[in-house]
C-alpha cells in the first residue's frame, strides 16, 4: 500500500494512492498514520480489505499540499557514509561499523515543501536517501534478516546537510543536520510487502534539471535490514522511528571547486525507485 | 513554581509541589505539563494563582512514582565539554563554540526509575547535569539575554553515557548516548522566575554513597543563555524541548585506570541546587 497524507502542515488528513492512482481518503477508517497504525497488523488489515473491496472515498487531490507520510515521529536515527561510491567521493574509509547521527523529527516538511538556506549558510547540499519507517519495537536484534522483519514500510528522505556547519564547527554532524525544513519526507510510506528487496532500488537526485545523483541501494555498504539490526543494539527503535540509511555518491561535497552548493532559487527533485517523486524550492531563511 | 508529573509511566498527571511541600493536583487545570503549557503564559498564570490561593487540591503522594516532568518532549540537544574542570579531566582543550550532540526523548525516565546498563557494555558512565526546557520558539536569537528569555525552566537532568560506544565504535558520540532509560530527568520542573541564576547551581552526584562530582554551573564554558542563542542559530528551538548543559568534572571517564564505570546493582544519587535530587538503581537490559 502507498499510504500518505495530505492537507495543511499539521492538519494532514490519512490518505491512500490506489492501484489505480486514485487518492482514497482513510480518515473514515483510521485518526492518523504513525507508530501506532504501524504497530497495528489488524488496522492495517482493514485498510487492506477497504482498498480492494471499493470502499474507500475518493478524496480530491485538487491544489492539495501532500505533508510527511507519517505523523508523530519519534527519532530519526541516520547513517552516514553508508554508499561505497559516497564514501569514496568524500575521501572517507569506508566505515568498519555504521555511523550513527540524528536529525530531529521537527526538522520533517511535506515531499514538495519549501527547504529553507540557513542564515549564514554557504554550504547547503542535497543528499537523496531511502528511509525506512520502523513497525515494531526493535531491541538487541540478533539478525538482519529480524532487522527487515521489524520495517513497516519505506519513503523518500531528503537528507538536506550544511557541510560547514556539520564538519567545520566543532562537535559532531548534528549541528549541519538539524536546520528547520532538512528532512522533507514522502511522498509516501509504501508498505514492505510492496518492496520485496530494499538493495535494488535506484535513487536519483536533480538540481535545476541536472542529474546529480544516479545511484542505486546495492551500493550500501550495510544492508537496511543490518543497519535495523546494528541500531538496536545501541538504542531501542520503537514504531514510528525512521532510518535515513545513506546518500549514494553526486552531492555538492564530492564535487571539485568551486562546489556547487544550494542557494535560495535552486529547485531540487528526487526520487526513489517505486517509492515517488520529491520536489523542492530552496529559499532564504 | 515546582511542576512535576506522577503515577504510572505513560499515564502521569500533572502535579505541583507548593511552598509548603504538599503535592498538588493540576488535571483539575490542566492536561499535562508540556511544551504546549509552557508556551501558554495565561494557563500558567492560572496554576500560580489557584496555588496561592489554595484552590487546588492536595494529591496523595504515598507510594506515587515520579516521573518526567515534561511530556510530549521535542527534541533533547545536549552540549559536550561546557565545564571547564570537566574538559580538563577528559584531556580535551575547551571547545572554540558548544558541542552539540543528541539524546532522543524516547531516553527519557523518571528520576528514581531503574536505568539499564546496556548489553555489552563495559563502560557506563553518569553526568549530573542541568537541564533547560524551552518555553518560547527560539531562531536565529541574537543575544544571550534573549536565549535566557526563551526558556521556560529547569530541571535535574542525569546524561547517562556508554564511553566505548561513544567514542571507540566511529561516529558521532550520538551511539553511546541514546541507550534506553538513559535520560533520567526531574523530579521537578522548577521555573525559571525561581532560579534567578542559573549560573550559580551546585551540583553533585553520587556512586553508593560516595561523592563523584561536586562542581557548579559557575565553571560552564557557555552559560545557558549563550547556548540558547547559539544553537538557535543552527536549528530551531520549540516549547518542550530540552537542552542539557553539559557535565563537570569528576566523572568515570576522567578517574585513574581502573575507571569506575557502572555495573548493575549501583545505586546513583544526584542534585542540582533548587531542582530537587533523583536516585537510580542500576540494572543489566
Amino acid at each position: 500500500m502507498k499510504l500518505l497524507r495530505v492537507g495543511t502542515a499539521g492538519a494532514e488528513r490519512p490518505a491512500l494512492l490506489d492501484t489505480e492512482g486514485v487518492l482514497r481518503d482513510l480518515s473514515v477508517l483510521v485518526p492518523d498514520i504513525d507508530g501506532a497504525l504501524l504497530a497495528d497488523a489488524p488496522a492495517l488489515d482493514r485498510i487492506r480489505a477497504a482498498a480492494e473491496a471499493g470502499e474507500l472515498p475518493a478524496l480530491d487531490a485538487e491544489g492539495q499540499r501532500v505533508g510527511p507520510p507519517l505523523g508523530r515521529i519519534g527519532k530519526i536515527v541516520c547513517i552516514g557514509l553508508n554508499y561505497h561510491d559516497h564514501a569514496r567521493e568524500t575521501g572517507a574509509e569506508p566505515p568498519a561499523e555504521p555511523v550513527i547521527f540524528f536529525k530531529a523529527a521537527d526538522t520533517v516538511v511535506g515531499p514538495n515543501d519549501t527547504v529553507l538556506v540557513p542564515r549564514g549558510s554557504t554550504k547547503t547540499d542535497w543528499e537523496v536517501e531511502l528511509a525506512v519507517v520502523i513497525g515494531r519495537t526493535a531491541r538487541y536484534l540478533e539478525s538482519a534478516e529480524e532487522g527487515l522483519a521489524h520495517v513497516a514500510g519505506y519513503a523518500v528522505a531528503h537528507d538536506v546537510s550544511e557541510r560547514e556547519f556539520q564538519i567545520e564547527r566543532g562537535g559532531t554532524w548534528d549541528k549541519g543536520k538539524n536546520c528547520e525544513t532538512f528532512n522533507p519526507l514522502g511522498p509516501w510510506l509504501v508498505t514492505a510487502d510492496e518492496v520485496p528487496d530494499p538493495q535494488r532500488l535506484a535513487l536519483r537526485l536533480w538540481v535545476n534539471g541536472e542529474l546529480k545523483q544516479d545511484g542505486t541501494t546495492a551500493e550500501q555498504i550495510f544492508p537496511v535490514g543490518e543497519v535495523v539490526r546494528y541500531v538496536s543494539q545501541f538504542m531501542t527503535l520503537y514504531p514510528g522511528d525512521v532510518i535515513n540509511t545513506g546518500t549514494p555518491a553526486g552531492v555538492a561535497l564530492g564535487k571539485p571547486e568551486p562546489k556547487p552548493y544550494l542557494r535560495a532559487g535552486d529547485v531540487v527533485e528526487l526520487e526513489v525507485e517505486g517509492l515517488g517523486r520529491q520536489r523542492q524550492e530552496f529559499k532564504d531563511a
